[in-house]
């Protein structure tokens, strides 16, 4: 028996561990400080009134025999297929029903889809980077490239013609800078990819948050990209979805790579290794997609989005770079006095009780950055992001 | 960019299919005419009370930012874990609750659990067998022997020590068969893979089904599985769960190979590519462990028991050889008067209006069988019931 030698090449991540033990040790310290945590990346609102709804509804359909559903299609019931096809629409963008398939996460179809791949491709990736684009590529034993994301590029890479790469992640607005390519931008990409036979893995998990018109809801809002991108999305953060999972992946008929369709491949991977999404949580998925839905969860966005706007005025005014929080709930920020990421978490949970996550965490480029996020409560944020203000003035004018 | 070659040698599966396709083409022919589906594998009875209610009571917590929950534990929530311990106790087992991890379904688990296992390595599947099995191992390239399942060895094949394997499927209760192994039989194979250093893919989904004292509900229950065995189980069948996905997957602490803890890098596996189930579908899961839970979802396993000793007994009273049905709601049977199976397919739906499934499609070893549920409802099961005896007993004495 040879197991798989590659995961012997994972990095060990300590980033949310170390953070838990240092919060847990000031805590005790200090048990009459209060610690806010604005690097939360999970939403903290309820499930809207009509998912509620649903959920209920279906519950009662499968206490009947004449309405209990059993094995359902293994790429999710047609309506909900219908309604994300609808919701591409709204975008401009017009899908066959046999492109999208529903999924219980874009973290399991972000890493499921590397399947079809030979483990003999090489992967780019941006750093700093969501870890699973490292770690998933790492248990295939895959070469990985990286894709430099600075001040200087506001934290967009761009192609690099000297670069040649087989599959290519792009997160946008991104996890975790919150940063944002424009429809220009993502065309270069998309040449790219064409030109050099490579696939673009475009995870879109942020779109809900986009509120700038130059910024692409999809990619497949971009001329040619059904010749070279696969989107995967969630409900995790459009309608809060983090505990209830359903996500939704599009691959298009007109990607083919090697001579085969892609998503022919994507359709016998997943009517063999899975079963589909759960029938009560579809149709609490089909429900963010009415007119009531999308008004509830729109209210949820907003709150998250009030949320990034206080922590965006407290930068402003304490004259911090950053960049994100426009299209995103995530803000990264500039470690003020030009700190390292951990040492100014050290600082600003010691002086303003204020928990964020340190850039480090997320790859070498993102030493002395940091990432804060709207997740929170609104009232604590608002506390938090007065504190961020005059942590970040007093390091300024040290 | 190279794509996966090994989705090349798949080989198309046509069983389910061609079968819709024949009951629709009778249909349209003879609109007058019952057709009763014995083929079935999915359930029929709605979800139990407990279950219900324990769905809407968790709807209700998703619905009040008191009681939300967002990311769960991606290897499931300890008040389920602790309950599965707790069956597992029942039947002599005794786990830690790392040991257990909780899944969207057997399928997906049995289908990711080879990612820890290098392409070289040499795969035992029994024949007739679940297709999946075979089908996951082609995608990833390995090397597929067959063990023959038999009327001479009751279609239970065991360890022959000219053949070495790496990785052996069992399935016990056995898809398609119905076929249990005993205490003994296991025992064997555990030895079997100690000694061979390989692991065994235990296939537990059935065990709810299991009448006989001398058939394990746990591969566990052998003495060494520990050091040499992975256990998939499911609520699929035990609790009607098809269309609302939870399972349930053990790794021993005890298995190593190549000096590596199998737990660990499934938890690695787990937590970088899978983000859990769904909250409520984890509290309905953990209702059917109740004593109210496992009396209701008892009911309908019994009523399921039934419709099988009702075409058990069809069968005896026509002379036909048969296994399963004692611990399994399948029963696999031979076709009269020596027919290949796909003409006792056409034979029995064109005399009896009844539709199974041809055993040739689970393997060259299937030809010439039949396989027939209990999973239908039990007035329709006792017309075909009797329908399959008068065509068996039509065909026995030509």
């Amino acid at each position: 028996m040879k197991i798989n030698q590659n995961y012997g090449n994972l990095a060990e991540s300590y980033l949310f561990s170390t953070i838990g033990k240092k919060v847990n040790a000031f805590t005790a310290a200090h048990p009459e400080r209060e610690v806010i945590r604005l690097g939360i990346g999970d939403v903290t609102l309820p499930l809207a009134r009509p998912v509620i709804e649903a959920l209920h509804a279906a519950t009662d359909e499968m206490a009947e025999k004449a309405t209990f559903r059993g094995y359902g299609p293994d790429q999710g019931y047609d309506f909900l297929r219908t309604a994300l096809q609808a919701e591409y629409a709204r975008h401009g963008v017009a899908l066959e029903l046999d492109e999208i398939f529903v999924g219980d996460g874009a973290k399991s179809d972000v890493g499921n889809i590397l399947e079809l791949f030979d483990a003999d491709n090489t992967v780019l990736v941006p750093d700093p980077v969501y870890p699973v684009y490292v770690d998933t590529n790492v248990m295939a034993g895959r070469r990985i490239l990286y894709a430099s994301a600075t001040r200087e590029n506001d934290f967009l890479p761009m192609p690099d013609a000297c670069v040649r790469a087989d599959i290519i992640y792009i997160c946008s607005p991104n996890n975790p800078t919150g940063a944002a390519y424009t429809r220009a931008q993502l065309k270069a990409w998309v040449d790219y990819a064409n030109e050099n036979d490579a696939v673009l893995l475009f995870d879109a998990a942020y779109e809900r948050f986009i509120t700038e018109p130059d910024v692409p809801h999809s990619i497949f809002e971009i001329d040619g990209a059904k010749t070279c991108a696969i989107e995967f999305c969630s409900l995790s953060k459009t309608a809060g979805f983090t505990g209830t999972r359903c996500s939704y992946t599009v691959v298009p008929m007109a990607l083919k790579r090697g001579g085969t369709k892609l998503n022919a491949m994507w359709l016998r991977r997943q009517t063999t290794k899975y079963n589909g999404v759960s029938y009560i949580v579809q149709r609490a998925a089909a429900a963010v997609f009415t007119d009531a839905g999308r008004q509830a969860t729109g209210e949820a966005i907003a709150y998250y989005r009030a949320n990034a706007a206080m922590i965006a005025a407290a930068l402003n005014e304490a004259g911090v770079w950053y960049c994100g929080g426009k299209n995103s709930p995530y803000l990264w920020m500039e470690c003020p006095g030009g700190m390292a990421s951990w040492d100014f978490f050290d600082y600003l949970l010691e002086h303003a009780g204020v928990v964020g996550t340190p850039g480090a965490g997320f790859g070498a480029r993102g030493e002395g950055y940091f990432r804060l996020t709207g997740f929170g409560d609104a009232q604590k944020t608002k506390r938090a992001a007065q504190k961020l203000r005059e942590a970040a003035a007093a390091l300024q004018s040290r």
